[in-house]
């Protein structure tokens, strides 16, 4: 359910609608707008009388939400989501660009990754220091390591980082090191994690399953708003399907629909997403056209000595030639790229 | 295998390796190009010694194509394949247009739609006249007499027609009236239709079937091919997954490894992939961004009351305002529309 | 709409009924049952005022069929559809046997075959005349000359002979020579060929389409039934999903909810459903304690040089095994092996 | 790889073995059997030159194994895992049954459930005191008080529980309270969590994720079995496709192949796989005759007033039944009802 306050309603009233709610045993949400306040309410809001509500002071109108989703549905709040990370931002005018290798490998690595995307105006690096490996025997990432490699990475270039989280253990670590904290396609149902990093006061880029349908991806953003958590960022990343011409199928038309139901911005994984190089460049244009918000692609010094992924990352020239490329139609599909 | 003739090679000279090839019992197929003639085979190439062709006049080299399919394979013909249709072209340069209802339901109303689409520059209108439809009491299509109605519309307004083809029985009377001729997606393994249309000298529209590998796809090319009809269209309208959010699931990311692996033009149809009109201009302009030379798009003069598919149809307005976007982005991509 | 004639209706009167559906412009479909005849209409019956049908002699009531597939739903078939091949049948007390090679190679392993499966009890056999190849180049079947070496082997050992048919152009010369006409999965939505065998008289066994759901499955054996051929096999065959362990997803859980819709009987082919001969033997046990009428299995005398699908195959002492085993569980599960 | 000792090699040449594999940074794996002991090694094998271990007193021979998993893959382990569960057995003579309520509700209807299971000869109960839910909003289970409850039942009525364990976190108190860890499909790829329960040691039930090729389902089993847990059941509960007709497909085909390439058990889950309690008889059927070691299914007093997944669960007279027609066709199939 939502509350819709009056535009001039006053922080007492505002205040005291929050107390009602959580005397009828519900969780409200604070929803402020340009011109006004609205409340969400979870929890079991089924036997709720709205009319308890709508005869407080200062408020205007209770909507029911139809959706199972709620904190992430368009119903409860029509406004596009947009906030910053770093030095740059995430909202409907802006093309977010985040670029960096698949695992953290060493700290020279990074650094220089890290410069070269700053030179190019690329204001956040992706980096995996915990991995999640299909086998047990491979390389699982540089860890608690890595993250203090991240610190010193982020002081010496003012690059944000944005890096996964596999397990509530380290949520406080990585939390405290990353701008922006990644939930990889295979924990989007985890909901013991998703619950954890609800916790958080940091951005939550949340991958897409990979046989996950747009009301369970968006039932998994409602994990994470639940707690208190609101600037959640979906990302395509490919589904699985009988399709072989690449690694997934990258289901760019999740874009449309995704931006009807859902008011939260979506970014796109083409290196995963199709699994070859000579793809990515493509399927990025195609992204951008198609409404994505913005693009985290795997990028590497030197991909054929990558640790991980190799094939499906660009090298530093490919990748510039791409900027290039995004830059020529971002402005008239009425984006900056950021 | 791919005979490639030197640059100078006379007339004669190729003629004689024709001879040669028919007489090791297998077709020859000559492939002119900018600079020298090649000249593919196909059949049981396993058997034959390539010295034999290699030591006649003229040839410069013979080369084994590895791929299960010869003519649709880029290995046996390197540059895009290019034609022209009606008063328009496809090529690598340009993003053909093809946009019309799904049924064509009576002449005022495809008469209306041809002028509106001339009018706009759009040279290649798409109805059905017979309509592959799930249950056999619904409307098949005017049929034969629909056929009549497209020449009377391309006479009076020159526009080019494309329509399905279902069976090898109307074959004749659907390549003497149209342009393009159709292989609905439920067709895409018809082999026997196949066949029969590429006997017709005319391009082949063939749609990716629901769930066709990229490789199933090419070899369905391969057989109209086969028959000597070379001008095939591959389209890519939707595949079928787990996923809900739209009617099939629109695979753009076909698009770049098909280019790799054939030299056939390859157009998109957003209506069907997606199945709602609010999601065709964004994926129209991905298409476009991923590298497609061309699109198939559903409109109506009045999608709510259309005899079929009216959910997935643009209105006229709509439809001019999606060709205005496309523009925008055609020019910095690289293509003129067409 | 279904029309059930009261228990002792007279000839008379259900003549009576049938013209007044087709003075409707209707088309009326006599369906005998044990105790009483009923009527299905089908056409465009939405507009149609049951009670001009409920008013005449005889008739007991007008139920409206709320399916899309009217003549396959069990709504206006109650009983389980039952019928007689050749020297067996097909019917819900009986697991009927379909063996043989994946391509008629020549007489004498067809004859071979032939005797083998007589001997041990199986009265159908399958192979293929005309294949469907995804290669141009590939085997394409011994076409009619194979249709001759049926009626042969028919008439020389009474084994009843299923083959496939691929085009209206064959439809006659196949149903003159064959007991059971297949209609393969890639041509299970080619609608003037289903259109087609609904004019014969043979029993056609309607393989599903590699991405079918249950409901255009049915729809697809409506098109044949609405033509006036109500002898329908189901085969389930494997559908195409992301699984790469077998060849296709064997899909056995479609049995029950085709049971509980239709009263078509159901076969399993096992072979292409797995693509590797292992896999054989305990999917077929699965299949026949699933509730499947049927099986279509492949089987050669020497299944390593098979022309095609050899790998799938079973040779003859594995068959015989397999054999034994269903046995075992076909009386407890209420099955008589036919 | 995998060393292989002598038959009568004795415990002192086997220990010399195991700590001449820690010496290469190695993990051994002792892995006895009725006539020899083997010895799995994990970790970089690559560069091992197996000359170092096959010189050592009481070595027959070291083998290569060429899957990636390595403690799950039959080359390693070539007879069937077989272990005791409470009062019942998991072996390939064995067809052992888990039945009982999605959610653990209360004491009261967990007790009944209970008796009856252990008077119809049903020694292991599945119930869930934490819930994966879709929705933050739905009941999530009763959690550690459910645990308290399971100690009661199994102490009053002696059967063994599995339950299933979502989180790092309740792995001790979870441990304690069951006989069987569950490991939902949603987590099959929670890396973290398969390593915490490896390091239990209680039998792990691993849910196949809802679209999970064979390969990382056994890999999988791998990150539970490198860490010491031997004891892995496979648990095939239907995966995702583009099917309606059941809520998930469900994939007995896995069957064959997973009992090739490991030497695991493997159960099936048709209530979940189907999601409708009619498909659950015929697919239990057909589970056993394809070949799987047990059943996990889910039944409820009052089904219709179920908290969690009425729709799929079965009564208590429809399971007493099913467990009767599964009792006629276990013997021919060599196993018996455990």
């Amino acid at each position: 359910m939502l509350v819709v306050m009056q535009a001039g309603a006053s922080p007492e009233q505002i205040s005291r609608v929050l107390d009602s709610i959580r005397a009828l045993e519900l969780t409200p949400h604070p929803l402020p707008g340009a011109t006004r306040t609205a409340i969400g309410i979870t929890g079991n809001t089924g036997a709720v009388d709205s009319r308890l509500l709508e005869v407080l002071p200062g408020v205007k109108e209770c909507i029911r939400v139809t959706k199972p989703y709620k904190l992430a549905s368009r119903e409860m709040h029509s406004a596009d989501t947009a906030f910053d990370i770093a030095s740059t931002k995430v909202n409907s005018k802006t093309f977010t660009m985040v670029a960096g290798p698949c695992s953290l490998e060493n700290e020279a690595m990074i650094m220089k990754t890290a410069e070269f995307l700053m030179e190019n105006g690329v204001k956040l690096m992706r980096a995996g220091a915990f991995k999640p490996r299909t086998s047990p025997y491979a390389f699982q990432g540089m860890g608690l390591e890595g993250l203090e490699i991240f610190k010193r990475v982020k002081k010496r270039t003012g690059i944000g980082i944005v890096t996964e989280l596999m397990d509530t253990e380290h949520a406080a670590a990585v939390e405290d090191a990353v701008d922006v904290i990644q939930i990889g396609t295979r924990n989007m149902q985890n909901f013991s994690l998703l619950k954890r990093v609800g916790l958080t006061r940091k951005p939550v880029l949340l991958k897409r399953g990979m046989s996950a349908t747009l009301e369970e991806w968006l039932m998994a953003a409602e994990y994470v708003m639940a707690g208190g958590n609101y600037q959640v960022i979906l990302c395509e990343r490919g589904v699985r399907t009988f399709s072989d011409h690449s690694r997934n199928t990258l289901d760019l038309s999740v874009i449309p629909p995704a931006k009807i139901l859902s008011h939260l911005p979506i970014f796109v994984d083409p290196s995963h997403g199709t699994g070859k190089r000579a793809f990515v460049p493509p399927m990025s244009l195609a992204a951008l056209a198609a409404g994505a918000d913005g693009l985290l692609v795997e990028i590497h010094p030197d991909p054929d000595r990558a640790m991980s992924d190799g094939a499906q990352s660009l090298d530093f020239p490919n990748f510039q030639k791409m900027l290039g490329s995004l830059r020529q139609i971002a402005e008239p599909l009425g984006r900056q790229m950021g």
